[in-house]
């Protein structure tokens, strides 16, 4: 784990056993594995892995982010005095959302989602302010026209980091008019690439960790 | 003039002397002439032509939207009762939405000037829904990211327009991000091309014929 | 429903469980349901879903364009006085031309069809002139190098929004040239993104809406 | 001079001096020069060097179209039995129109110049029908959004060559939309590059030596 | 059938049975049918419609180029006095070159094909130069790099179409390459779409029209 | 002054007035002024506004990053207990990092600046470790192909900002490379676009804020 | 077998039983066969087609690079006195450094394999630098950011070439910022296209055969 | 000076008085300096730099590639037993073709110049095919549509590395045809990005360098 990060298994484009075999690894090696992108038969690939070769583990399965998060008995979960905000518009972003959630929890950071506040219904944004205001760094998905991170960092003292999803057909589609308009931003926002909610997350979790240290020194 | 649309003269690309011709056979065929992206050379060209050959025109200079309108002493202006909103961000936006209100202007629509109202600062916006909502139909300018035609669609029940503006630099920069994301906006808007304000200030004129007419049925 | 806009249901990368329980929440707090780019499967779980929870209701299916529409028992659908015309070169062109009469039709807007009309047969498009002049507001699709909607606006007082379709392969394929093509048209235009039916549809209802309105003031 | 065609010297990026020099060296190898994109200092320059190393030569200057065509004195002009058809939409197609009937002029061809028939305005083009009938190939240049080749193509027997014109701004600027429309056409067209008037005139004066060959047979 | 162009039925996004119908109409108003892009199964749903609709037909397959061509009992094909050359690299050419060479065909032409002499073995192509130098008209197919029409215009008199083709991988792959170098050639060459074999079939067939009918007049 | 961000003036396509007087407003409204990407005219307009609106105002002019930093008489510099590291390849990302530099330094942070490490010399970066390892968030500037923020991340703990610097020719040139290396990168980052100094810098600063106050907690 | 080179068969995009029939083709001509990018179905149809047609044939199959080499029984391998080094970062590295392996190997070359050497840890890198000292030619594959080829050129005296890897997702992904990079980078290097692990494999092949050659001179 | 590879100074970009500078820099530390992309005034300012700091320096102007190369007194001139051949089709490789010819020999390699071969004519380029055979590696230039290198590579055994040229308009112009062209070659070529003769001449040169040392082994 360089930097704190957990290392991530990236399940797409790898079959279920090499998946199993290297969450099985990991927790070997550094006593906890995420594996991000698994579909049905990667999660029972590593379950059957878990099974196998440490059946103390602890594996939680988040279905609707695809990912599967194993503690080995021996792990001791880190705690960062800091909380990382995550917003999206909709259900769309739920995955690249749900696995910036979890590497942040894993680098030991409190989160705070804040969903089904896209900029078409500004209203619904502007309730849920005060619940972002209490964020040390925020991460914002934006599928389409990815206008949410600019508005919200527009209301924020924190830093905002954009994490464009891959929604939307046609001209700009699957999440290159959010990546252009995050880098166009006409407020102060850093960006990740389309769908890198690894990224987005481990980023907001090295911030809340200097944060947090800071809160301790 | 096609469709009430009036001929317009795209003074960029052309030398001083072919625009003031143009401008001087628009004004004898069609009564009026309207040059657009005109620097200052070309402004006085369109000035000498019309002291030459139409002494009694009506001769009317907007530097900051780089336009020249020119009326004819028999022209008679045409009018519409319906009211076209003009929105943008800030001074960058100028040229374009210039353009729009110049268009909508002769096709004899009202128009409604909303400036300076950026996402990044998302109550300035709020402050103006009201002038926005007495609108029959809305052209909102967008610069950057192009976030701001997506909010102001969310606030209306107007159809809106969106027109991308050749702003920001760097990876969707001249427009790139602004055009893309108006196409991929989560609500409902039309397009124009970037920089295209004659284009967004003749639909949104058009538009307003067909509702003036409805009026007078 | 927002301005008047259906909520619509995209079904294309949704599980037909869940196409089948957004359609049946739909009715319940919009009294209706309108779902996009269904396929056989995405139809029978709507069927199935309004056969449990709302046996009453009205269920329509449009093979042809993907599409299914639910009323539920109570709806009272709104009536406007204003046309909108759908044109189109040919088959190819039917999924989104379908979309936007299902959105418009939805809206209240009366709807005249005008197909087959490919600029490569001009005459048979001349043919038809007449039956366009009649309507508020004209939606026209275009595949391949996507001519149509600037010869259509040509002939037309009407405002005109072109809809770019993904037909076409190799360079400009996949309804990149069409949609270029309606941005740089040499008449007045605005556009919607490639496929888009659904959007295109629903600025024309937005705009047969006002004129709707003004006629009956 | 290659299958018939003139060796044409394009004389932007060359300096004045260059231009002038290769020009003198094209009327002593082959006869005649042809030179394209001449701005005043170069074509001031062919015309110098001219009147030193060939002042019998027969020096013809096209401003419009950026040209200058040189005969030598023992130059013979060869004459073919065919017809290519020119056709264009407006004033800014003038520079490729040109070359292209020059270079099919200079292989022997004659040319039928059809212009200002842009497809906003369709019965000014279903007048010249007639004209166009008679040729035997036929150029259509096309920029903005490129539509007027298939347009054409529809209405003749004869093969129509596309050349788009680096017209318009914003997406699908500078010849963009109208090289990828042709390529889309729902005709039969070939295609040559953005501006290669050069190209398009002398693959149609290639194709009118066939024939014209075919002819005498 | 179009300026002599046979209609053809792109099988490709289409159901079988929409494949075998639409044949079945060509024979009856065309005289005949040419099927393209057909897989297996639309190839068996053409031979079934005729076996049921037009048993006295003739129906041809080339499984290679996965084309159908149907003649019905009354039709007459056309002949023309001259010849269409069809030049390639290799094996993965064969579809779109079998395409041009069918509807060629079938506008009446002579057809001489000049397979498997790509420009890395330059001796291969330098033996067949006498065949292509009897063609004329000639289709040059491209895949990879493309650099094969350049070569061939630059040893023939005849006009050349560059037909690039979707091989290659990577950058430029997808016959992007093909399709550039064909633009950007140093020799006289026009172009069609990738892998658009009918359209370069068809144009050449409509210049090999020309050339026919003036060596018949 | 919005999140403790200085409103900075993008000097480039402004006219010198412009800036001058937007500079001078900007330091009545907020008591500083940072003026961006300033040539000599305008850097003179600044100085010039200065002299006469605000005589006791410190003008302070960073010619190798066109900047110009003025300070109004009353303007208290906040101070953070927080560093900046800011890396460098070479003389070219000096424009942008100094850009970087500044903001942050006007936001109060300390800034700490390495220079001259490209990855071409991995040892020179070796070298500097131990002094970026004391900063508490890295800036780091990348033209070409974008190598040095990944190698930088790789051996630190803090989070690093990747700031593309438009150098480079051909194929990815203008930063295009250095941007996607960035945002593809192996190791943990978030991004700005390209040459977006300013950006980069106010985000470091945003993040130095959070951890300033934090120790002061 | 031109310039040394071995025939490769590229497996993808061809049927089982034309990969099998080209392989023994290749056996009977040059006495051996190279396939590659071959899937479990055509690597049996290649052990299938040497059981019947060339019992004695030598067949290697290499899953992990979806490799088959074939030696007929008369082949004699070449032998060059020089050494190829292939450097990755990782395991998805696999395949294309896998067939530039076989191919130098095929042309006689030694290789030395330096594996799991990301930039992202610098220090596994420089461990192996006196392996890679001893290499004449080196090639460097390079996913995601692309980064190694620079860094490893960096540090050697002898060629290198840059081979990028499709791995990566979002804007640059799929080699595409690995392509750029190479080409930008701030050493000398010379690139492939992405995944020519082929092409990449063969040009070392024949420097090294170049300094063989000069050795045993 | 790296790997053999004199350090070049780009003059393009940087001030008259920088480059100055910076030649006399190079000349103090590495004995010589090479100056590229150098116009009148950087030359001159290169001429003045020497005429005061290094009066006995040997200073060689090549105006037709813009380059300087300076040696001062003490200079030792490289030498390598191996020959770089120098490939391009005419007059406008010229400056990338200089380049990369200046940076071979300086690195001590004999260079070996074959002009004006391109592929249009091929017969001139079979002329010099024996003067290309006696080459150790061959750099070809190639503008427009690329092919030259592809025809190259498969008449020799040495390694041959394609360098692209920014000629060529409209779609593929400014080398993206030819950059393409070269990285989808038939034929086993590697490549550097467009216009980079310094890249190009100085991977000749290493690979010369190590033919070189084996020749002397
Ligand atoms: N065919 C369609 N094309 C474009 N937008 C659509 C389409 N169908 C539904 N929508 C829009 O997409 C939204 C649903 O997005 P989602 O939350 O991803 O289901 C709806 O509110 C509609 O505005
Ligand atoms: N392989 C092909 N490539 C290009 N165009 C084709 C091809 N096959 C058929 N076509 C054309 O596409 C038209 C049919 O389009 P559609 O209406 O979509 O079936 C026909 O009229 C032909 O002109
Ligand atoms: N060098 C720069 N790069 C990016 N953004 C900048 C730069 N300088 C100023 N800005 C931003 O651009 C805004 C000014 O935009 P404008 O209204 O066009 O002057 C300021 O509020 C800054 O946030
Ligand atoms: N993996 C590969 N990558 C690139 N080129 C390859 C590969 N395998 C084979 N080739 C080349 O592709 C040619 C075969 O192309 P084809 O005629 O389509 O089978 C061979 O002559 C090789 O030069
Ligand atoms: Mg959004
Ligand atoms: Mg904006
Ligand atoms: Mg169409
Ligand atoms: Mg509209
Ligand atoms: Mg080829
Ligand atoms: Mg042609
Ligand atoms: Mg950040
Ligand atoms: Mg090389």
């Amino acid at each position: 784990t360089r930097r704190g990060v957990p290392e991530a298994i990236l399940a797409e484009g790898k079959t279920a056993a090499e998946v199993g075999a290297l969450a099985a690894t990991a927790v070997e090696t550094t006593g906890r594995a995420l594996v991000t992108r698994a579909d049905d038969e990667r999660r029972a690939a590593v379950r059957a892995a878990m099974a196998e070769d440490h059946p103390d583990a602890d594996v939680t399965v988040d279905e609707r982010s695809r990912l599967v998060v194993v503690h080995g008995p021996a792990f001791e979960a880190p705690e960062l005095d800091a909380t990382v905000g995550l917003v999206s518009a909709g259900t769309s972003d739920a995955v690249p959302l749900g696995e910036a959630d979890a590497v942040a929890t894993e680098m030991g950071a409190r989160t705070e989602r804040v969903e089904d506040v896209g900029v078409a219904s500004i209203a619904r944004l502007l309730d849920r302010v005060d619940d972002l205001r209490a964020c040390d760094v925020v991460v914002v998905a934006a599928g389409r026209e990815g206008a949410l991170p600019t508005v919200v960092a527009g209301l924020l003292d924190a830093p905002v980091i954009g994490l464009p999803v891959s929604t939307g057909y046609g001209h700009g589609g699957n999440g290159e008019a959010a990546m252009l308009g995050i880098l166009q931003s006409c407020t102060v926002l850093s960006a990740v690439n389309v769908d890198a909610g690894f990224v987005a997350g481990a980023q907001a979790g090295l911030i809340a960790r200097r944060i947090g240290a800071a809160r301790g020194e």
